[in-house]
């Protein structure tokens, strides 16, 4: 079904592991639209409640495929048409309902690196690294990693990376948070979160919480936050899950809430 | 006076303590009208220069009170009409123009979470945890906490922390950014930070700046932030409290500034 | 040329020195329009890649020079044309478009502290500290500090640092994020920081990624950054730098980008 990555889903887990180890899993257009491919499916899939996206091999994305030659980056499109192919993954990810969860098990580079910023979670093994190295290569940042890095690492670690396009290591990971969690083995990890998310809170909990809080980044005011809050409460207060979600509690046992992420109304038209 | 919290005013402190430790503190709707009512008050009253929020017992908040059943979270308000309660408070906390410092003694759970979130200085005992749980009960993010939550502890933290709903304990408390201090008893420790802003700084000054601070998060160019500041300092460098600011640093002693933030003029309009 | 400051270009590196150290490097209006100066002129000459501010002597910077009396706020303007001096330098630096580091070698205080905030990384060194002071002397956040603090280290270490007014020393400032880095030598280690970045990365790469960063810090949409990395990356991808980059990766050697900062088209009209 797919060429450049591999999908399975299993207990509710869908993995998308890049699967080009043999060019160390580097991004082509093929990649690209795979990925977007992916992301919708996953997130269309009411069999799905967390994702994972991981990669097959030693190496995670060495980056953009070079192999083509220096002309990688030159498109026949005019400067207004023209649609960095980065971005359009990244903004599939933005409009994913569900957790999104990278599980990083070697070296990240390039747009190895900026397609981790759309997860949620990130988790790497111990022997990840990781490179914003655009800079390096006379080109910019990309795949929405303007938006995401400054937001993630904060101003100043941002730009040192950018400006440098040094590699950074696990310490570095952690301490700048743009890690969640360094493991032995990344994956496995990933998947302990997600059985943790399945176990125990509600599908559409989960997709009204990751809409609100990417948007609220640009909120103006916490009344923004107040008014779509108030309506989503309005809305679950009167649904299974909180029933089931306050029976759980009571009877100290781990809930099991009947409602999918497709029966939430959208209450961020637009978004 | 209240029914659900204490108050208590002592050397320019107030003191808001929630008070139904055989509830564990639980959350209802006389104690958002109690809090509502506290903070209004000891944001206007003169003789108040630092608010602190704090609990009697073991358990600082044990979440909203579920005793009366699973209907809750139901209102008989309209959904356009209905507003969280939690929310309520904090907008209250929001407009406060003097320094907040919330000191959490043991569990803070559900709105026991939420509601230390507009607070500007978080201080936590060694045995305190919290629980963002809503998505364990079927509900959602309350109290503004999809404002609050991302822009205090990060995104990847904010949505790992909801999408499990796990406890979190002192030290991620600290890592995370949530707690400014853990300390083996809070409100000793925010007592302490109290007395030192009170002894150290301005009034006017540290409305203005709070005032400034949550304004300035949703500014579009530090042009907004300069013009501002410029206007306050214009007003400030003829008030007494400079003369005193500079008098008390070239005399190595600890100022005793005249103004009260009654007297300071709205630099925000309808902020 | 200048009375305050002293200014070297050395292997394309820029260094601005506080030079007033009989006076602890306190800041005057003299000063401010030396600055605002020179940070355009290293802006603009393509012999510079990296600007560096540090200062001579013990002390970084003082704050503002107290020694003319208690009105060396006051100004003569009315108080809608007036404005902050150090927020006129900040903006100056806002709108540099290059790589600014600071080097803090001592005690930076008030308008000593709050001149770094809007360079892109800080370094101090082991015996330096820093101190938000203006609370205790009657005044308020200026040099557009109530724009970029709650950035770069959360709203709760801001708020607490202003609060009290008190001085944070190098584990704080680590911890807080406002160091990039603690050294034994703060300007030894920024030279070490952008001698790496001269040698590894695109000067027009650094210029767009700067003015990037900062104007999505006000993005509404991660759409925002996908629209103007696009179009950068379209220019760039017809450009040498690009050529350059991809030839010495795969040649295994450091690039020597022919393109300068003011080759640059503008990205971002009226930024």
């Amino acid at each position: 079904m797919f060429n450049t990555i591999d999908y399975v889903v299993n207990e509710q887990i869908a993995t998308i592991t890049l699967n080009r180890p043999e060019a160390l899993n580097s991004f082509n257009e093929q990649m690209m639209e795979e990925l977007i491919q992916v992301y919708r499916k996953a997130d269309q899939s009411d069999d799905v409640r967390v994702i994972i996206l991981t990669a097959k091999g030693k190496v995670f994305c060495a980056g953009m495929d070079l192999s083509t030659g220096d002309d990688v980056f030159e498109s026949d499109e005019s400067i207004e048409e023209f649609r960095d192919t980065g971005g359009r993954v990244s903004l599939e990810v933005y409009h994913v309902k569900k957790p999104v969860i990278a599980a990083v098990n070697g070296a990240a580079v390039g747009i190895g690196a900026t397609m981790l910023l759309p997860a949620d979670i990130r988790v790497f093994s111990e022997t990840a690294k990781v490179g914003f190295v655009f800079g390096r290569r006379g080109i910019g940042p990309e795949a929405t990693s303007g938006y995401f890095l400054p937001r993630l690492v904060g101003m100043s670690k941002a730009l040192e990376w950018v400006y440098t396009g040094r590699m950074i290591y696990s310490e570095e990971l952690i301490t700048s948070g743009l890690a969640n969690h360094v493991a032995e083995d990344a994956y496995e990890k990933a998947l302990e979160l997600a059985k943790e998310i399945i176990e125990n809170t509600s599908a559409v909990s989960n997709s009204f919480s990751r809409q609100l809080f990417y948007k609220m980044w640009e909120a103006e005011h916490p009344m923004d936050s107040h008014l779509v809050e108030s309506k989503f409460l309005h809305w679950a207060s009167r649904e299974k899950d909180v029933k089931e979600g306050i029976a759980s509690f009571k009877e100290k046992r781990n809930p099991r809430f009947p409602l999918t992420t497709s029966d939430l109304p959208d209450f961020f038209k637009g978004g």
